[in-house]
């Protein structure tokens, strides 16, 4: 017998606090990628928050990510990492549905993005002016939200705005 | 000026046995996979090695990334977490590009799988055996190596071979 049950909650207060802790905690992700032949791929990179509290990356155009995101912005990031101890499964974790938007060098938005992840993230000054590293920030279009076993939730954009 | 410089570094025993560590030592991992409409969507899945070593879960129907893989078995998967401490950047990381084949309840392999599986996860006893559960395993096709800053590796199945 199968269950036919929707395991997704009704949105609250908490969940959409503990979704917007969860982003403004990390100091990495998971990206997930679309390949030029359509595989999906996961990787790893750097997270912040840019100044209006939106996910923002800094990327090298070397990576297979960065290739991948100039060619299809579509992807999909988690954020929620669990420690050493515990069980992982149930650490609360957030996949944010996005587009990536890269920040063009010479805009207004590249040197206020630059200068607050810096000063997030200070060790980044060794490489946040080579040639091939660039911001992205992603551009969220909806969110789910794994408190645990039977804790789904989906949230908007809205719902994640601090 | 552009760097134009291969990030691949050639594939050596080093290289190969710290990506067998990677899987071998993996409690969970980042899944990648493809939504209805051709988004990326990445969550996370617990994960333990089968008897011949191959990466193996064990997902419940009701998840996304499981009707995902039902629609299209083309996925990817991260291990290698890093701590609470030290640079997420610098940890190192694998990422396999699969293919999720679902193991039938009534089959030789999944008896042999879930006794295995047990033995190292004990906990998912609680729902191993629930319907909407399934042993999933990823057949890689290639993985890459980021051992960290320029420190990047393509791996072949083989190579991952214990």
């Amino acid at each position: 017998m199968t269950k036919k049950i929707d395991p997704i909650r009704p949105t609250d207060d908490e969940a959409r606090a503990l979704a917007r802790d969860l982003i403004s905690g990390a100091r990495f992700a998971a990206l997930a990628v679309l390949l030029p032949d359509g595989m999906p791929h996961v990787s790893r990179v750097a997270l912040a928050t840019a100044p209006d509290g939106g996910p923002v990356t800094l990327i090298s155009s070397l990576a297979v990510h960065s290739q991948a995101l100039t060619a299809d912005p579509r992807c999909s990031l988690m954020v929620g990492e669990p420690g050493a101890k515990g069980d992982p499964l149930t650490h609360p974790r957030l996949t944010l549905q996005a587009r990536a938007r890269f920040i063009s060098r010479d805009s207004d938005d590249h040197g206020a993005l630059r200068a607050d992840y810096l000063q997030k993230r200070p060790k980044a000054a060794l490489y946040a002016d080579f040639a091939d590293f660039s911001f992205v920030r992603f551009e969220v279009a909806e969110a789910l939200l794994n408190g645990g076993f039977g804790k789904a939730y989906r949230l908007t954009p809205e719902d994640l705005a601090p």
